[in-house]
Formats: C-alpha cells, structure tokens, sequence
C-alpha cells in the first residue's frame, strides 16, 4: 500500500510521516542541493566574504495570494520568487537567499503544486539565488484559496550604495524599463472571460541583473522602485511625497501596450495605476539620464525603456501630474482603494 | 466624512491610500521605532558589530495558520513571534531581526487585528527582537481563515556552536523544560466545547533565553529541537532517524499536567504527538546532564525541566521508544497524518 496522494490534505501539513514525504519528494525535489536538505529548522548560512566593510543586510518579506495561479507570462511561483527579488534589487541589494512558506488549501491537486514549485525553482536558479529554508502549511477545504506563498529575502546593499525614496531632486529625470500595466492586464483578462482577444502577458521578471549595472556606474541614482499593487502612479506617487516635489510625466513618452490601452479603456481603468511584476522606475540625475537609459535599452528587461517625465519644483510638492498630448496638466492622485484585487 | 473603517476590506490591501493608512496607523503604531518607519520596500540592517569571524547568519520561516486566532496562553501574534524565534533558538542563534507578513480575510475587524498586532508587538518587546519589515494581504471574504501569518526570523549563530539532528550518541541524555502537549491541549479545548473543566494554557513562549545560557556552558550539547507540530514524539523521532540510534524514554520521567492527561485518556491521544509551542528537547553528553538540567530549572520557563531519557545502542536505530511503569518497551512511531490540524 502507498500512502502518497494525489490530492494534498491536512495530513502533509501535520509534521507527522505524510508531511516529511511531500516535503522530500516535492519541496527537495525541486529546490535541489541548498540548506534545506539538511532538514534543520533554520538555514545556517556563512557570510564571511559575502559581506565587506560597510555592507548592510537587505531584508524583505512578501505574501502572494495571485488569482488564477497561472496567468500568461508566469504563475504564483515564479512571481513569488520575482516579486522578493524585486523589493531587494530595488533598493541596491545583490540577492542571495530566498526563504518559501507554503499555506495550501486542503484538496490541491499534487500535479499543479509540483508544477507551481518547480516554476519556482526555476526562478530561483536563473535569477541565481538559492531558496534555504521553508514552511508547508495546510488548511482545511474553504479556509484559503488553494495556494498562498509567502517568500522573504535576503541581499547584501553594498557599501557607498545609498538609494531613498526621498532623494528625488528638481531636475532629475524620470526612467522606467518597459510597458506599464501588463502584469495587471494579463491577470485580469486571465480571470475574467472579457472576450477580448490579443496576446497579454504578465511582465513578471526579476530585475536585479537590470538594476545593478546602472548603480555600479550611475552614482546619481536617487530613487528606485518597482512598481506592483498601485502600480506606477503608485510609486510615483509615493516618491513625489516623500522628496515632497513634484513628478511631472509625459502622457506620450509612456509605454503602454495597444492591448493594455484597449483593456484599460473597456473598463475604464487607467494604466498608471494597473498592477506590473518587472518594471522599475528610477530618479536619476538629469546627467545621467541618457547613460542609464542606453543601459538599460541593451538589455533584454529594458528594450522599451523610456525617459517619461522630470522631477520638477516646488509648485505641487508630492502630486504626481501628466502632461497630456492637448497641452492640460492632470493630477494623478492614489485611488484610495484599488483597481483589481488579488494581482500579486 | 472619515474613510477609516471598522473592518478591514480589499482596499486595505491594495496598495493605495486605504493600504498606507492602515499600515501608518495600526503596524507602525504597533512596531514603533525600527526600519519599518523608513517605508522603504526592504529593511537595511547594519551588520558591522553584529557579527565576527566563523559566525553564520541563521534564517529561517513560518506561516501561522491556527485556529482559533486566540487561545488560553496566547494568540497568533504572540505564536508567530515566539515560533519563530525557537526555529532560531534551537540552532543557537541569537535572534536579531523578524519580518512580518500578514494574510486577511476582507471583513476581520479592525480592533481584533489590532489585538493581535499589539501581542505580536509585545512579544517581539519582551524577546528583544526588532520587527523590520512587513507585507499586507487582503484577500476576498472565504478565501482565508480570518488572519495568517509569516515571520522570517535573522539571527547570528556564534562560531564553534554546532548542532544537528544527527549528532546524538549512545549514552547521551535527552533532556526537555517543561510539560509536554499543553498547546495542543489548550487549542482543542478552545475550539471545541468538550465540557471540560480545569485550566489549560498554552505553553507558547520565547525559548532563546532559555537555551542560550546551556549552550555557552555545556559544550556537550549535540541536538536541540522545539516540539511544534508532531510534539515531542515528532522531534525526538527525527533525532533518532538522523543520528541512526534509538532513543528511549522512561514515561514515568515524562512531565505532563493532570489536564492534558485527562483531555488525551478522553479523546484517545497520545501526549508525546501533541503541540508544544515552548518546550525544547536537548540531546547531551551524559556528564553535562544534570549541570544543564540545573541551569534550566533556575529559568522560569524551566521549573518543570526534567531529564527523560537517554540515547541507547543500535538495538533499534532510527527508534523512539517508551519504558512502561510495568518495564515494558513501546515503540513510538509518528502517525502518518496528523492528531490535530491548525494549532500553529
């Protein structure tokens, strides 16, 4: 008799023999030769050489409760992996280790958690950072919605790297490295049956390898984040506050998609505000600008980069506004509650 | 018109203004002074100071799922704290920083988050912890269970401290700190109406300060587990397993309070198998055992420390067994699934 299951229930989340078989078979299966396999209830990780003087541990946490949980362009396990990875390369950090807890919803076929976690495990290894240590937790049918990742990451910032959400001065300019909205776009026409036709596809994508050549020879690199939930009017708008400038961008200078336009004006959304899982947006010196936008363009995650807009003086301090194609300012103000629930 | 509301709802999880204000005014309120207030997507944690030659960064993860959120002894704020902080423990590390990551269900109440986050908050106070960063999930009505959470646990392990959980040798002794099941025990007798009476309280508690003391005494100390999930029956069984020796214990040695042992002869239980969320099982030398056992039973949380056991030839390796008041020897397998799903 086999006790391994098709489906997985409450007995693989009960620390008993069920739980140490999913975990051997599945979880190690995939994530391969790390600290997990020591089965310790903490990864034990050497830093001596990885960290030199003045170095600081960069340290991010993120849940992801994605539905579907595969989408065009990527799945939960991939964005859990991009997701953690992004919010350490945004603020200057060189990745190295990635915690996975896992809360599974009683009843989950097996074949599709395999498939998410080596989605994930692929990830990780492309993006060349190591998963150490997990969690499985399983609840009860109707007590969560199938598959829920949390992933926490670990980075080293190094030394003289000093990057702020309230650095953004009068006269830096305003990058981002792709389409805006697609991410959001994507999940949406993935869930809802809108009719519409024409490929989307999420931008989900780590960007640490996109980033880090610019900080190492762009020392007027201000501000840098990645834009998800609130998307780009989001963190746009957060900068804008915290520097207390304002940030004018250029309707025309911004990246959208024709298929995200399309999506965005059936249903009445604006594409600042739509979710994205690969793009940064960057406040860089006016100097500078164009170095670090020809940076970007010769890579493979910046080939739309585009310089959108400038940080301007003290007339709206932390507004966010766009110069329409007629000539008109527009305010773009952070709606208060949120254009699609459940994108990351 | 005020748009703070008494319930939490998607907005508050989607990244706009609702999302800030509940992060400003219920996790910031609650986490004060650390580098969550910096608002950043990643702490940045000096580590000059913090760490010297041959030590190692300890990391490690875990969801919070149990239910109900608030137990006799506890919640899961002040759960998702201490279990953290022992995965680190055990490893001999000293805890440094914790992440927090948070999954709602749209329509939890804003005072009982708020209760849950204070307790969190104290607990992580009272362990001397910092918790450095945060993420917030809302997810639709019955698409969760109330409230889960992840924390990521940092801590520093010194040089020369080196356990594992298959270092234990015949003649070593297994020691724990206290009785055994109480958290399970009190979880069942919350959410079920057995119509019991008796105080039962959860033994959840932070165990770093507990361990740390031994381990810079006794150098002999080869295994250190907490018994979560699978009890003290689970841990001591892994021991075994990884060290490939039998370990026998002597069930008139085994502290456990007269109310579990009544709650496991009702409902057919074996206390070895239930929860614990602040007992540790040591495995050490046998010349160190009653020195450490001293030094356990001078901490509060080990009043009730006991030595119960022992490390035993390879008559039956990979074995946990049990000496009977009557001399008898019973195997102790881990059942496959589980006796109790959601108490961590």
């Amino acid at each position: 008799m086999s006790l391994r299951q098709d489906t997985i229930t409450l007995a693989h989340g009960a620390g008993g023999g069920a739980m140490h078989e999913l975990i051997d078979t599945l979880f190690l299966a995939a994530f391969g030769d790390t600290p997990l396999l020591q089965k310790e209830d903490q990864a034990r990780l050497p830093l001596a050489g990885l960290l030199a003087k003045g170095d600081r541990l960069a340290l991010t946490t993120d849940s992801f409760v994605v539905s579907p949980l595969a989408f065009p362009g990527g799945d939960i396990g991939k964005l859990a992996v991009c997701g953690t990875l992004n919010d350490l390369a945004v603020g200057g950090a060189i990745p190295l280790y990635l915690t996975a807890a896992f809360i599974i919803e009683e009843g989950l076929p097996r074949a599709q958690l395999e498939r998410l976690v080596g989605s994930m495990a692929e990830a990780a290894r492309q993006a060349g950072v190591t998963i150490v240590t997990g969690d499985t937790k399983v609840v009860e049918r109707g007590m969560a919605d199938k598959l829920f990742i949390n992933t926490t990451g670990v980075g080293v910032i190094p030394a003289g790297v000093e990057l702020a959400i309230g650095s953004a001065r009068p006269g830096d300019k305003v990058l981002i490295n792709g389409h805006i909205g697609d991410h959001g776009a994507a999940v949406m026409l993935a869930r809802e049956d809108l009719g519409l036709v024409g490929e989307l596809t999420s931008d989900c994508a780590a960007l640490h390898l996109l980033i880090q050549p610019v900080l190492a020879q762009c020392s007027g690199v201000r501000c840098l984040r990645d834009a998800t939930r609130g998307g780009l009017g989001g963190v746009l708008n957060e900068m804008a506050g915290a520097s207390a400038v304002e940030i004018r961008l250029v309707e025309s200078d911004l990246p959208v998609r024709p298929q995200t336009q399309a999506l965005c004006e059936l249903l009445g959304l604006e594409p600042l505000f739509l979710a994205c899982e690969g793009l940064a947006a960057m406040v860089i010196a006016p100097e500078q600008a164009e170095q670090a936008l020809a940076l970007w363009r010769g890579h493979p995650l910046g080939r739309h980069a585009q310089i959108i807009g400038e940080v301007t003086g003290p007339a709206l301090p932390g507004r966010l506004s766009l110069i329409t194609p007629y000539g008109g300012q527009r305010l773009l103000d952070v709606p208060h509650g949120l254009q699609l629930p459940r994108i990351c």
